[in-house]
């Protein structure tokens, strides 16, 4: 049914002729477009409006032809879904009320999940009608651990200080709110699926910020849950930026394919997880930075380096605003035009 | 000659009877005395005067009784001695004149180095003096791909994209750059040994941003070459946070001791390494924000996590600046109090 199904076959494991290429926050930022659409209409108008995110989302595939669509929204949405209030301040970024008390942590709701993402189906259909089946489409949520970092520090932060100082002195009352987020974040990947997305992603933006026995206790095992929760409807690719250390245990948690940073080379990652793991990943964003000619040869060494096969294309962290577009034409090019 | 000489025996690979400790970035901003000079005298000042160099490198030995003294200064200064302008403001870091064209690189003076360092000697013998040999110690200087990333991007980043920009278009004219880093670096430390420094360590701040193969290219080589330089005078400590794959390269590359991020286990390091490498650090320094009672907890399992010996207790990075002086000597008794 879809035309280009390179990306699911690869998540399936199967051999393929050139591995599928796509990037993290393709669907945005760096695209001319899109920004005009940014400085008209508020970012959750962008997200909940059917249109809106039908635009945003087909936007790069139009202009780029990677291989897969990746739904336009964020992972603080599940932060909203619970009750805790979002802004996104521009030139600041988000901003959120925080919940840190036993009263903040009691209030979040998980019962409100489905109400609050009644919006998700009209605007996943929507997105697919604008895709009309030329590549599959890819729903994804941030992971728990990521969550609370957001939720506890009420803003993005170089080191997520008020977050780790939470989890050391409230373990308990940490725990109970992991647990309602990964309800809520399971509820909420069913709505995607259930709206017609083909693949999922989970992203622990800040894992690899714990250290192995945090990220083993804090961490892992909520995204482990979601994983096998949903793992059966379609694939899941798990993706702990900088966790380089939790790979194998992350693999064993029910992963299609694994999320690598630049930092984790290939050899490391499949000496780690077997020869038949599927990876993706890992040019690291600010090379996109570099002119197109750098960026060709960069890519193509990154591909090299994966050893033919098993490979999804991408960067080792979402795309950086201030990249040009020629730059990920490269990569993308580049991706596309390598045979094995 | 110098009275506790646990830290020194300990980089000597000896059997010691407890781990020594010292702390990344203890001479400072966690101590409110030390804030009050602060707010008094320029960075710069506080850097190059004899009284206050020697006060700051001495206040948290007398406060907190670590087991070695870690000579107040920054790593930029190295870009000043190059006729690099470095300014520190207030609430935002350091900002620099940046070096970046074929004629700015240029004009990188390396001649200069002995000069501009005059004031090193009468500061480390004041130091020295206000230490009376109680505890050895350490001089520094930062790596060459961590000041180029100050000196191309001119301020802080969180991902140095103009620094891996230029070295990716620009690869020749970064590494002359980096090669006039590495030899002034060299110059600088002699004068450190000279006046007294018992040790040193290169700090590779930005180092784990770069790919493996990036950093193969543009860090390690430029380590090796200072540590080869003086590590015959004194032990060398390298210390490339984040850059847990080039562990085993660092450790062949002449130190004494590697430090390892607390994302880098010790059990993962040895196995790289070899059970006789000397470890230093690895307790994420946000675990200094939680009570006095967790911190205990968290650093006597990191020391046992260590295995008995060859390892120097320290943080994963340099302490915050919000961490609690109680906290911080939590830490330091925990360590003086575990005897193998």
């Amino acid at each position: 049914m879809i035309q280009n199904d390179l990306f699911l076959r690869t998540l399936r494991g199967e051999s393929t002729e050139r591995p599928p290429v796509w990037f993290m926050r393709q669907a945005g930022r760096y695209l001319p477009e899109y920004m005009l659409l940014k400085e008209k209409y508020s970012f959750f108008k962008r997200v909940q409006n059917p249109d809106l995110a039908r635009e945003i989302t087909v936007m790069p595939i139009d202009q780029l032809g990677m291989d897969a669509a990746i739904l336009f929204s964020d992972i603080l949405v599940i932060a909203q879904s619970l009750g805790v209030k979002v802004d996104m301040v521009p030139n600041r970024g988000p901003v959120l009320q925080t919940a840190t008390t036993e009263k903040e942590v009691a209030s979040l709701n998980v019962e409100n999940t489905e109400e609050f993402f009644r919006y998700v189906t009209p605007a996943i259909q929507a997105v697919k009608e604008g895709l009309y089946n030329r590549v599959p489409l890819i729903g994804f949520a941030g992971s728990p651990w990521t969550l609370l970092c957001y939720m506890v520090q009420g803003q993005g932060s170089k080191d997520f200080g008020e977050a780790k100082r939470f989890i050391l002195n409230e373990p308990q009352r940490a725990k109970v709110m992991l647990e309602k987020i990964t309800e809520a974040t399971i509820r909420y990947l069913h709505i995607q699926i259930d709206s017609g997305c083909d693949a999922l992603q989970i992203f622990d933006s800040w894992g690899g910020m714990l250290s192995p026995t945090m990220f083993d206790e804090f961490s892992l095992p909520y995204m482990e849950r979601i994983t096998k929760a949903v793992k059966d409807r379609v694939p899941v690719i798990l993706f702990a930026k900088g966790a380089w250390y939790a790979l194998d245990k992350l693999n064993a948690a029910g992963a299609s394919a694994l999320g690598l940073s630049w930092t984790t080379s290939p050899d490391y990652a499949r000496e780690l997880c077997g020869p038949e793991t599927v990876f993706q990943g890992n040019l690291d964003p600010t090379v996109l930075l570099a002119s197109p000619d750098v960026v060709a040869k960069a890519t193509k060494e990154m591909i090299e380096s994966f050893g033919g096969g098993n490979h999804i294309v991408n960067l080792g962290h979402g795309i950086l605003p201030t990249t040009s577009v020629d730059s990920a034409k490269a990569f993308v090019d580049t991706a596309k035009s390598y045979y094995y």
